[in-house]
């Protein structure tokens, strides 16, 4: 997906949420939107708007000297949905089509999105989540694919929600490859978030060596390129990854909730509708 | 009141909305948020909101060569106000309280702002404003200020709101000097708007002189200036004139609705409050 205008100032607005977290002061506050304004005109449109997030917050990093300003939070949403786990799980043993219920869980879990300027309840949504219309819903295609596939690289979102994936992945039942950011950028899962995520317990957790928030094919390492070319199906949650993936040629199945008009309208779904949708199926 | 940082994303959407509303293509509505992301680090926070803004919409009028972005709507906010008010007029004569009454009235008109990112609907707004509490009430003061007075320096504010405001300058049956912009800025009130509004029918309408969209005394003419000063009574309208004018020393009454968190914070009221609200009184 392309940068729309609209982006702009959202991104303006983000790397001043961003700078607040690191407890900056005004002075220096200003100084990241002196800079982040100023880098706007270097921005061509054609890039993801992941590409440019990503120098957005590198801003935010060097002039705060904070190379994670959400590690906090982060770490709160991970132990918050591990609470929920126990419940979820029963929910999903006990539904009537466990996988389902498994991806609705796991797209639940998307609405812990610090890059968005909305504010959740984990506990709220999930009840909401779980009884919602699908805006997209290539349920179908996307059984038929995993039916026969030996191998998933599955491209994680955010912290949080990543502990939620755990639950999806073991529905899958699948050699299962999840692909995480480098570095820290937003609230997106790192290696060690992951890791702490549970993540190591149910997949093989990689790096897409990428410093952007949402895999992006040119910025990624090697191995992640060979997943994203070989592995029988791709799974890619969130926003971020379906901005940097979305006009890529091979089959993706992406899952999440359309949190802002740009993604909506780019999708041609409605605001908070939540996406079951695959490419090139 | 100072420019917060909030302010300053927020400017950037506003110059995106303006850019739009000239028809710009693409390529040029970016070299609007190139440029003005580029002034931000020119913006002193000390500034008020309403001077940064009146550099911020000058960048969108010579960029677009369109002077007056908020023209057409400006003419259909004036022409449907203009409908409403043969039944305005009636609930006035028919109140219990019609000076409080006009004040509703007037403020309700306040909601016709296309500077903050919200969607209004007169009518049903008028509905609510006459009902809802207000977050601030100095309603004695404002009436013993009233009666204590002979002039009134009446600073408008968007058009449509305009003609409202005749209602309440019926009400208050004084000499009225009612101040418009000196330029075309979002959707403020110029001369020959306040002239479409019928306000020339009930007071004279002179200049403040400013090109920003709110009144700031160190760039008004000197009429202005001397009216701010001499006039027994001054009565300001919306955000935009608070934002320039809400740290002088003189006795002065604002009437606005609050319609975003910083002027809420600023004001100390909730965001969405009505507000009458005097100032060293």
């Amino acid at each position: 997906m392309k940068t729309f205008l609209d982006c702009i100032p959202c991104l303006m607005k983000q790397a001043l949420r961003a700078g607040r977290q690191t407890s900056a002061d005004e002075k220096t506050l200003k100084r990241i939107l002196d800079e982040t304004g100023s880098l706007i005109k270097n921005i061509p449109l054609e890039n993801t708007p992941v590409e440019t997030a990503a120098d957005i917050y590198k801003t935010v990093s060097r002039i705060t000297g904070v190379k994670d300003p959400y590690k906090k939070i982060k770490n709160e949403n991970i132990l918050q949905a591990k609470e929920l786990l126990p419940e979820l799980e029963k929910k999903i043993n006990t539904a009537k089509d466990p996988l389902l219920c498994a991806i609705r869980i796991s797209i639940a879990g998307n609405v812990i999105d610090l890059g968005v300027d909305k504010k959740f309840n984990i506990s709220n949504d999930l009840d909401k989540i779980i009884d919602q219309d699908f805006g997209i819903f290539d349920y179908e295609a996307f059984k038929e694919n995993l039916n026969s596939s030996k191998t998933v690289l599955f491209i994680g979102d955010n912290c949080g929600e990543s502990v939620f994936d755990t639950l999806l992945i073991k529905q899958l039942g699948k050699k299962i490859y999840y692909a995480v950011r480098d570095v820290p950028v937003i609230n997106d899962v790192t290696y060690d978030d992951a890791i702490s995520s549970g993540l190591d317990k149910v997949s093989e957790i990689i790096s897409s060596g990428v410093d952007s928030p949402g895999a992006v094919l040119s910025k990624a390492n090697n191995h992640f390129k060979d997943l994203f070319k070989n592995a029988d199906l791709v799974i890619s949650k969130g926003q971020g990854n379906y901005e940097g993936l979305s006009l890529e040629k091979r089959t993706v199945f992406f899952l999440l909730k359309a949190k802002c008009q740009v993604i909506a309208q780019d999708i041609g779904v409605k605001e908070d509708d939540i996406i079951l949708k695959g490419i090139n199926i």
